[in-house]
């Protein structure tokens, strides 16, 4: 089996939230892993310690130095992150000794379902704020630590504008954000003075929150510390609300602030805010500038796990020709696809009108037909005069890495580049347009063909 | 504000899951990080680098000296992990100087928040198996690797048997467990020789994956390989199915396996399970025997954030008495409970009765009261005559640590024999029993005492 080569990709089945489209994240945690791929004299120890029924390691010492020796050999193709991607669509592909491919399959699949359900929940959330800014402020409660830094940096490659994890801040850059607690407020004799001390020690950072007792009272001594910053020519930058009906209080904010002119103070909210409850506080006429978001972005509350899977598409023997290979399931959407995949693009008129996925190691006809992989009946000649990109680059090539990460600012401006190209409708919340992607006629044909030998093969069996 | 002394508490609002407990977890993770608590140079480099409106450094120089020297010296009292817990009680108790006390607020809540849900969840899965052994399966859907090995951890504590996690195997001695990939049964030619090169690989490890194709071909495939295993002095472990009708490919996978004398070959089983599945599958006569669970609970599916606070309740000039505080809300479950908690929890003929948070600072009754902080005309006299304990132990002393950390295997024995003395109803998953927990007489009427001071306050300042 060591001999085997073998071709794996991973692909979700739905895109999360019950949206119309998905923001792939998750490759740059992937390709660190895999320059740092290495079994350390420790971890064998450990694995030469798991015993079987017989008391006896259920591992060889042939085994074990197989692992030790292991060098990472494959290719690997991938969507580059901030894309939009689609259910079915290869994300990633790693070619080379089937030992390898399986080994990495855990880790691929937890950074890429991770981040990618992380950056399209931020995403939609930069949609609901429609150009307002929306911060990252969940580590709290996010899970564990590194789920925290992970979906801080993921959220930004969404569209946020920055995030209350000063840690992520020093690891990518990301902008930091953030205010006063609650605390700081209690721990003072009154509001006012909590507010004047903050003014005293961080004059050019002056956001307060002003919930802590009655949030109007909280905007006027704000207002008041406010005149005495910009007397001493400083700015104050804006108040934060995190409780209490929003829509109202920040209606009230605005006027109060306004009128003592103030008008540039931004009002920040939070407090349990996803897309849905933004929009709404938007349609109320609500006056709020930026959006913390924490528990409903960093934990993807309302969907918390994106589902990706990850796949054998074909197999041969070290130079012989690929086997194309596919995994039967009674539920149609869990039989998956053979093949090498390859992921063309379409545009005309500078929108994206559909994606159809292939085999590269097939050759492709002139003009692409688009099968629907749920209805066969379903198809879409992709038009001759339609400018194309194929979404999967290369990112290794027998095991060295031949692709440049882009900066996490590079990624963000891609994620906003893509979604401006796709029609609004796939943008929806509510019963969202489906983006059309499709088999290539000739690969859907090789997987109905696969279908039946394997289940023919069954019958055969019995 | 730099000398001043504060109290901070660790609380949540509601048991998770519409459930009618709670198991701690987390501390160890607290300690470790109080433990190697410092800021590095970088760090600081880093700090200094965060400006404001006017592009100067938003922290001045003597802030971050103060930081470069900073040494962890508070108190810490915490209720040891695997204690199951309610809502309103402190788990953890900080008491220092200030500063401190805050600069360790984000990660306690991280790590106690997430450790504690998914401790809850695995307790849950665990009553639901009823006896039998639930396996985490969930690393490839957390929620970041460290999501992932910190809920392996915390899935542990609550009672699950075993981790598919090999990392979290390694690093806290965890038992490991799982079976081959479909990708095995797909690289190979047919499922029969699949079966038959895993035996010859690992003779002492056998559990057959068996819907790669057709799932009761599987099992026939397993049975043979099991007879050749048996003759050969080994032992077929079982069979795991991760698809399909559980309910009835197990009783006829079962009836299959004890006809060839396989009585005691086990059936694992696993696909989006939760406790509600395996509680509706054991209600239709399924024959499983191991439950693997993944999704739902490395991430908590149904409720993927605790949502617990950290609250500051005392505050002192050094040296000087405590000045009790709390934060008021328009919500009364988001009004913060003043002073230096304890609970103190009674039993009775080996039952818990109910429990009673006080304040240490002030002197008790002989007979505690205890008065229901959500309406305080439920009250309840705690009998005279019933053991007590107190659930919060000293952790660290000044800075040292005074307790030692137990092991896994010892937290995980606490939650079993926790989870033991408490009546039935709290462990329902429908409506279930609400334990009494309730703030001593004297601290309900602290806290009333001050929440009308307050309020008081604020219409003064109109």
């Amino acid at each position: 089996m060591f001999r085997k080569e073998a071709v794996f990709q991973m692909h979700f089945r739905k895109n999360p939230f019950g949206g119309g489209f998905t923001v792939a994240s998750g490759l740059e945690s992937l390709v660190q892993l895999i320059e740092s791929f290495h079994f350390t004299e420790d971890d064998l120890k450990y694995l030469s310690g798991i015993t079987g029924t017989d008391g006896k390691s259920i591992f060889t010492g042939e085994f074990l130095k197989h692992l030790r020796d292991l060098k990472f050999s494959c290719d690997v193709d991938a969507i580059p992150e901030g894309t939009v991607v689609f259910p079915n669509e290869p994300l990633v592909r790693i070619t080379g000794p089937i030992i390898e491919c399986q080994l990495l399959e855990t880790a691929l699949l937890n950074f890429l379902n991770f981040e990618t359900l992380i950056a399209t929940k931020a995403a939609r959330l930069c949609l609901a704020a429609n150009g307002q800014l929306v911060i990252e402020f969940g580590l709290r409660r996010a899970q564990g630590p590194d789920g925290g830094v992970t979906a801080s940096r993921a959220a930004f490659v969404g569209g946020c504008a920055g995030t209350s994890n000063v840690l992520a801040g020093k690891i990518y850059g990301i902008p930091v954000r953030g205010t006063h607690a609650h605390s700081w407020v209690m721990a003072a004799d009154s509001e006012m003075e909590a507010f004047e001390k903050y003014a005293e020690a961080l004059p050019n950072n002056c956001v307060f929150l002003v919930d802590t007792y009655d949030t109007l009272d909280g905007v006027r001594h704000a207002i008041e510390v406010g005149r005495s910053l910009r007397e001493k020519g400083h700015k104050l930058i804006g108040i934060r609300l995190d409780s209490g009906d929003l829509a109202y209080l920040s209606i009230e904010a605005r006027k109060l602030l306004d009128a003592a002119g103030f008008e540039d103070a931004s009002i920040l909210a939070s407090n349990d805010l996803d897309e849905n409850i933004i929009t709404s506080l938007k349609s109320q006429g609500a006056r709020i500038d930026v959006w913390g978001v924490g528990t409903r972005l960093v934990t993807a509350y309302d969907q918390p796990a994106l589902g990706g899977v990850y796949k054998l598409s074909a197999i041969r023997d070290a130079g012989s020709t690929w086997k194309h290979k596919l995994k039967l399931s009674e539920q149609t959407i869990k039989i998956s696809t053979p093949g090498i995949q390859q992921v063309r693009r379409f545009e005309k008129n500078g929108e994206y009108i559909g994606d159809v996925i292939y085999d590269v190691s097939v050759p492709q006809p002139k003009n692409l037909v688009a099968v629907d992989p749920l209805d066969f009946t379903r198809r879409k000649n992709m038009p001759a005069d339609a400018n194309s990109e194929e979404l999967l680059v290369p990112v290794f090539r027998k095991g060295k890495r031949v692709y440049d990460l882009p900066n996490v600012f590079e990624i963000q401006k891609r994620t906003q580049q893509q979604l401006s190209r796709f029609h609004p409708g796939i943008k929806r919340f509510m019963n969202p347009h489906q983006y059309p992607v499709g088999l290539e006629a000739s690969l859907h044909e090789l997987k109905t063909k696969l279908i039946f030998e394997a289940r023919e093969g069954i019958r055969k069996i019995d």
